[in-house]
């Protein structure tokens, strides 16, 4: 028997597919959802799967009925009717999926006084006749400067496109959205004012609508980016872009159509339009932000990594392809370097009430990518550390992302193993929280020591050659293969949460404080959430402090994009807190890698 | 045999096609120049025409393998292998015509203190470093404000999707090219700033390109404006736009394209490039301003007739999809009714000179939609006269635009006719100014009378029930039909000419003024450049006045696009000549029914 190892994405879930299975069978034997209404009789379009790599059988008559020529030509399956010949990487579409990806799209609520960069103005203008022949255009502008003593000076050409008409059938009342002096929109009077709050990460993008003049929100959802797809960690993803400019291209395609469908939701969701929303921010790491916005990334990838544009922008939504109001623009938070992008500068703002105090503080936001700051006195040093997918459950032989069957929480007492799935379900991996506990808890227990080995244990065997040890066998999973913690997912996470203590401890170094000193460790982003900490302290990821001293703040990256579309005044501080960051490019720090090689040690 | 009438577009001949006669013959013996090498084989991709309306016979193989399905569903033929079976309306693409039209793109030079809105700056940045992370957008903002004390706040987004890579391969120096507190554009240090000026007319399209630096023209082209075969006048082409959406997108489309080929034609003779050009502006009438820039027409079509836009308009040119340096803006200039537009402000801003210390002028700029204004002492009041397109030859039996054989100039002594052709080749049709110069002739010569009724003489015969003179007798023409003026022709004749002398009369008439206090005429447009003035005073078109207050100064509205161009102050100054004139219109002018009728008389 053959078989070949098949990756679908965006689950990430990494598996061995046998030559008579059909992707179908095998992914669900791999705890992978794909809908499948017919059976497996390839009757409904409903199991497609796009094939993103490696070979397979022809289509079949079904297949080849269902896909256009262009489809099959894009490599779309049904999964029910496929089996592989190689190796393969198969994108499962949102379509497709059973079990939507858990997101974490909440965070801690911060107050904010309203001052969004959008004002709505109620007009009655007089209408034309042969007497009051001004134009369109300077009927509202002349109105609004007058009746509000304003310095409005022009409309948008897309909001021009439609004036007329639009303001006769509204027998010439409206409300105006101005922007500075610029009017961005028109629309009945009144109409509720929306804003769109995005967190674009390398692996989940979180949007937010919100009601601009209740600062209300309206609705969150969380989706995962498609860029995935193309490249895993941001490294890679920067790679694929800088080969080709039709590769970059797609990207970039690939995210924006992942916005306006994210846009969709929300709106859909309070029976709203994407046209109401007037004003936008996004926020992600600078690799993201250039992506998204079609800027040079060739540049990010050599030394000295530095980024196109770094300061906030103001871009017309069009220009980027946002399909929200015609006249909108889309506002980007700061970036502070080429791996310390506007997310991070997003979670500064939304957690500086609770570090601007403390004298010293580490802000840390864990990921693909890991951005850590240490705000000593309201200076600011940041880092940026590869800390790569394995907390994503990528690199890690039963890891998957946080969706249903995944395990996130587990202990090990008496040699039993005892863990929480999410949704409930029978186990079929180990998300990123899942791990940590697994790790830390076996090293608790002495099975894994402080070098990572793995020593001889009752659930320990050996497996191709490698230690492994039991989580769930076999046999509880009714002949399923078992789930197990390999010798390789150790050192996995050892460079993981190395590279993330050496971080930290390279911002201690540079400030000459010690770990005791830290008042406080904020803790954001979703896998950052769902940890438990004492886990993350116990294999030394994090510093060992009082378990009083740490807080778990959710996204708070879209809480502090939620706070830029409410409060202009927080675009300053923004602005403020990326230009007062110092950036560490940590191969540059002294005994860089005498500090990594001592932070991978476990404990 | 059957004769149908087929109307060839965009030069506007019209005649009479026989059933047993190829679209290519009958557009010979019409005297219309379509390409054709194959000698009416079929052979070749030459004779290419689009038929706009009418029946057809069933296409050749021949012209089945010459164009693709979706060509013969957009009406596409080979004029030498088609027979018409209906009337019909034929667009011949530019590729396919032989002689290019004569479009006047010549007007009097202006000097003007260059003060353009686009400045260029050399750069030399420090190129990025470990010690120096600023990103590339920093870099150059920096340095711009620090050596040039300069404000620059941001960079086109399309300009910063190109930064990184250019300015590597410059070596990190740079030509800036800056508008406002906006760069615009980057290019290699130095490169010269090129400028466009349109002036987009109803029928003809005249581009200038500009050496921004000395101010001086490279080149300049006319073309055809190809809405012409969705509508000949304003009035018709608004029609068309309002009828649906995507008629509306059509006409935009097809306007757009043609400007980005005159683009291409003008780079091409100078070897330039089209992204070398930082800065255009466009000035036409309302109308065309309108369907341009995708606004709104229906109000234009309905009293009071108010523009949507009236002001300046300064929008970034991929807004209106025209292909230059991806961040340059159009400027286009203001609109003072909506029906005297841009290119009327563009005129009185160009013969400022001629105007501003004269008492009392007009200023006049006869087309298919003429506009007229009068200055006194610098109290400005305009008119629009809807003219019609006779002077473009169109509604004119034999009556044609402005290309080889065509009739410009025409005397009448001694029962002879003597003309002058295009081209100096044998006759085809008449040009408004020869016809302007056959219905003065034989006005003057009593062949025509006051009310335009055409008398008895050797030359006129009856035909269809109707008087006609002969001007060019078919045994001239070896065969070919006669040339001929007809009763409906001196009748289309007296409207146009009766609208243009009301509208001056009109003028004169609200201000209290008699026509010996008028101290100048100034007349602009490529027709009013072209006729004789004493056959239009002889006629009634134009007031009797001495032929030195005359002055005709060619394409002023192209002149006044270049004015704009080069300098900002003289965009004030339009503004400023667009708010202090009044517009008057006609149809509440007092009397005005009875001024119309009167003007009409010839003499």
């Amino acid at each position: 028997m053959k078989f070949y190892h098949v990756d679908f994405e965006p689950v990430g879930r990494r598996g061995k597919c046998r030559h008579d299975e059909s992707l179908l069978d095998c992914a669900r034997r791999l705890g992978v959802g794909i809908i499948s209404l017919c059976g497996g009789l390839g009757k409904f379009h409903c199991c497609k799967v796009q094939i993103l790599k490696g070979f397979l059988s022809e289509p079949t008559s079904n297949e080849l009925e269902s896909f256009s020529s262009q489809e099959l030509k894009d490599g779309y399956r049904l999964a029910c009717q496929t089996y592989v010949t190689s190796d393969c990487k198969v994108r499962i579409p949102l379509e497709s999926l059973t079990t939507p990806q858990r997101i974490q799209v909440e965070g801690l609520e911060v107050s904010v006084n309203r001052k969004p960069s959008i004002s709505p103005y109620h007009i009655q203008v007089s209408s034309s006749s042969l007497s009051d022949l001004r134009a369109d255009e300077e009927r509202i502008i002349e109105t609004l400067n007058h009746q509000y003593k304003l310095h409005c000076r022009s409309i948008d050409i897309d909001v021009l496109r439609n004036i007329s008409p639009l303001l006769r059938s509204w027998n010439w009342e409206a409300q105006v959205s101005l922007r500075g002096n610029e009017v961005i929109a028109i629309s009945p009077w009144p109409t509720h004012q929306l804003g769109l709050a995005i967190d674009l990460g390398t692996t989940k993008i979180a949007g937010y609508l919100l009601d601009l003049s209740s600062g209300q929100t309206l609705a969150a959802e969380g989706i995962m980016n498609p860029q995935i797809s193309y490249g895993e960690d941001i490294v890679s993803r920067i790679t694929y872009a800088i080969d080709s400019s039709a590769k970059a291209v797609k990207l970039r395609e690939v995210a924006v159509e992942a916005l306006n469908q994210l846009v969709n939701n929300l709106c859909s969701r309070v029976h709203a339009k994407s046209e109401e929303i007037v004003e936008a921010v996004i926020v992600g790491n600078t690799a993201m932000h250039h992506l998204l916005l079609g800027l040079p990334v060739r540049q990010l990838a050599f030394s000295p990594f530095v980024p196109a544009v770094r300061r906030a922008l103001d871009v017309k939504a069009r220009d980027i392809g946002l399909s929200i109001a015609p006249g909108a623009y889309v506002h980007l938070l700061p970036n502070i370097a080429g791996f310390v992008g506007a997310d991070h500068v997003a979670m500064l703002l939304a957690t500086e009430g609770i570090w601007k105090d403390e004298s010293l503080a580490i802000a840390i936001d864990i990921g693909t990518n890991t951005e850590v700051s240490l705000i000593d006195n309201g200076e600011i040093s940041s880092v940026s550390c590869a800390s790569g997918p394995a907390f994503e459950g990528a690199h890690i032989k039963d890891g998957m992302r946080a969706a249903n069957g995944a395990i996130e929480r587990l202990q090990f007492e008496n040699d039993q193993v005892n863990y929480e799935t999410i949704g409930g379900v029978p186990p079929v991996g180990l998300c990123g929280s899942g791990i940590l506990d697994a790790i830390a808890q076996l090293y608790l227990a002495g099975v894994i020591n402080r070098d990572g080995r793995i020593s001889n244990h009752a659930r320990v065997r050996i497996h191709e050659g490698q230690p492994e040890f039991v989580l769930v066998s076999e046999e509880e999973r009714s002949g399923s293969p078992a789930i197990t913690i390999t010798q390789k997912d150790v050192r996995e996470i050892q460079l993981a949460q190395g590279a993330i203590r050496s971080g930290i401890n390279v911002l201690l170094q540079e400030r000459s404080y010690s770990e005791e000193e830290i008042k406080k460790v904020i803790i954001a982003g979703a896998f950052g959430s769902y940890i438990k900490v004492i886990s993350a302290v116990s294999i030394g990821m994090l510093p060992l402090l009082p378990l009083d001293r740490f807080q778990q703040v959710g996204n708070a990256a879209g809480i502090g994009a939620k706070l830029g579309l409410l409060s202009d005044d927080k675009r300053v501080k923004a602005q403020a807190i990326a230009r007062r960051t110092s950036y560490i490019e940590l191969a540059t720090a002294p005994h860089f890698q005498e500090i990594f090689v001592q932070a991978i040690y476990l404990g």
